[in-house]
């Protein structure tokens, strides 16, 4: 069932996620998600204006928050 | 059961969906979506003032963080 | 139970409903709504300042991110 | 089960609620709730700086967009 | 299972709560708390800068919009 | 099943969290949590521009509010 089939063809790509609160956008390779869109990121940067802010290790998103997650090159 | 029927007629036409965060406008093509609204739009566009401000593939919206959507024409 | 009743009962009256984010104000005709207060609102317009901002056709509104609805004459 | 035993008890009783969005203060008398803090309040009004803003009347709450709930004599 | 323990270890003890919305922080004795974390505050004050803002009584809190509770002295 | 385990995984780590709300950022030591992401820190300071800016004690962190958690070292 759909959006599971979808984020699960999504694993080991790159994908950006734009999360609420700040609305911080964050890329990393995704490792894990679960059936509530809690996903795992590897290798995370913060972007700002297409740049890299800060660096991130292997962070845990809350499904809840996330905006939108698209796959990137 | 309302609001699935409703989400189902919509697969396939093109949509505006407003989403939290910062009030980001969505334009895209309708293609999957599950009981909890997440969705999957395809040729994206985020929308201001009625223009196109940037361009985003395939994406995966939360249901929970929509705050409408609307089909167009 | 309380809401549906409450809420079935409004089907078919015109209705003003303020939704989170940017604090939208929105006023149209309820044709359904499910145990969510997912709703599909038909002849919507936005409303500012009690006149009218915007005409949408027909919406569908997330129950989650619904302040208030109340029965407008 | 609380807290459902306890928003029972203030059912015909005036409250006052703060809901998240713009921060809006509501006064009225509570007329239904359900599990989930759905609420149905009746001679409402928009409350500001202590003073009534706004009258509204039968308005029905979302319970996760409730920030708290107080009886008020 | 945790967080219910945790919390029920809380009861009667006075703690403090940061609430969503406008960022609200609340003090006040603990006195029922569900598995949502929907919670009962007596004597309950809004406090900012450290110091007392307003005086509320009984509040009932909305679990969802908790940010975070801990005990006080 | 995942996020579970990874976040069991982290139990005892000294994590970073950022909050919605106000987006504070908090760092402590992970001493539980459940499926929900509620999870109880330990020894916790509020972190502002990479300093500590105010020292919590043990708090109790609600899952639906937390935009990200990561380990430090």
């Amino acid at each position: 069932m759909f959006p599971n089939d979808k984020i699960k063809e999504l694993v080991n790509s790159k994908i950006r996620v734009e999360m609420k609160g700040e609305d911080l956008i964050l890329e990393g390779r995704l490792r894990a998600a679960d059936d509530y869109m809690n996903i795992l990121l590897e290798d995370t940067k913060e972007v700002e204006d297409e740049k890299e802010k800060r660096a991130l290790g292997s962070v845990l998103l809350r499904g809840n928050n996330i905006i939108y997650m698209e796959k990137i090159a």
